[in-house]
């Protein structure tokens, strides 16, 4: 391993958002290793140290790729986390210094957020990692300071999401139901919607378009399917 | 200088904005030094490397305070700039390296934004820095990409105080008349206000409220002086 130094590596975190039509869920990677003699199983955001000459952006979409195969995502940077707290876990040193084969003093990260379709071949992940979609409400303790991070991201796609609703759409499958949306809405927001007036509202979105298709095989009366019309939607927010 | 290596640095850069009461201002350093046998006089952001076991919101505090001797600031992280081009000018190099006394790969700088009175005794600064408030429009070219980090500094003040008005009162003096926040309105938001429109709605800010004061030697008719009431307007906004 090269010789330790006193200062900071940098590395991307991605909080990757999928809904699966009832849930809010986020992409985690599976981690064990051993540390005093102990084996541990735990999870973790998809993240990678940034390389030489790469730029912050190109690293953060570099880790998506690499994990989904998709290049074309929605992806904003929205915070960096720099506590010397954040490597306190001695096991989180110990497994890091693994992964990258070098000594690490501490870890200045930049956190991303990413929107995705979790539909879209999004069940094949890379061998390269053991991924795991899960539901945000239980996720458990995550290494570093990643619950921090997943915190701070779920407030910025609020707010991100009240000034500009695309990144709803980025979430939902091409062709969703109104309930979908109206299931997203409560998940994001944390509030519960009153299903007549979120109708009215829903009925007042030029840029949702009906399809001339149907739910098939529900147990309840199937529900028309809607398509996102971002040229619609462009002209009116733009 | 100690060796060499490829890991990258991490910074903090400040851009810290001002307003006169006319022109929307940045507080910028003045910095010297020779490259290649010849003198150069140019600006940058104020920032730090930051220190062994140094947070990164402690890391720009620290610079405000250096530099201001002020303490309680309204600051944010807003972005980070990586771009392995931001060092891509030797004279960049070479003045830090002179300045951190080590020899620098690239280097990650976490970007701030604090707003803050002018007025408040803040034409005083340490006397370890050459500090100079610049008018927006007349920064010309500064030092690493600082002109990017500048830009994308407005834009998050626009997009911030779009959503939640108090940093114009923290860019106000404490009493201020109704033609100060109007010209602060134009600067930030780009755009010309309607004198009458702006009238109108400046009387209906509860938080913005009258004194028993008004301007003293001015040739122009003296206008009233008001104050913002930071209690009223959590009232309202939270």
């Amino acid at each position: 391993m090269p010789e330790s130094t006193l200062y900071p590596h940098v590395s991307v975190d991605c909080v990757i958002f999928g809904f699966t039509g009832e849930k809010l869920n986020i992409l985690l990677i599976s981690r064990s290793g051993i540390n005093e003699e102990e084996c541990y199983n735990d999870m973790k955001l998809p993240g990678s140290v940034i390389y030489e000459n790469e730029d912050l952006d190109d690293a953060a979409y570099r880790v998506l790729h690499e994990l989904t195969g998709i290049k074309n995502i929605y992806l904003q940077q929205f915070h960096s986390f720099g506590s010397p707290e954040r490597t306190k876990n001695p096991q989180d040193i110990v497994w890091l210094e693994n992964a990258i084969h070098m000594k690490i003093g501490r870890i200045v990260t930049i956190g991303y957020v990413a929107l995705i379709k979790i539909g879209q071949k999004l069940q094949n992940f890379s061998d390269k990692y053991e991924a795991h979609w899960c539901d945000i409400n239980n996720i458990g303790q995550l290494a570093f300071d990643h619950n921090i991070i997943v915190e701070k991201a779920l407030d910025y796609v609020r707010l991100k999401l009240e000034d500009d609703p695309i990144g709803l759409y980025e979430l939902l499958p091409k062709r969703f139901t109104e309930a979908e949306l109206r299931n997203l809405h409560e998940i994001i927001f944390g509030t519960k919607v009153d299903i007549r007036n979120f109708h009215k509202k829903f009925l007042s979105l030029h840029y949702v378009v009906p399809l001339d298709e149907k739910q098939e095989n529900v147990a309840h009366r199937a529900a028309r399917y809607y398509r996102f019309d971002k040229i619609i939607y462009n002209q009116i927010h733009r």
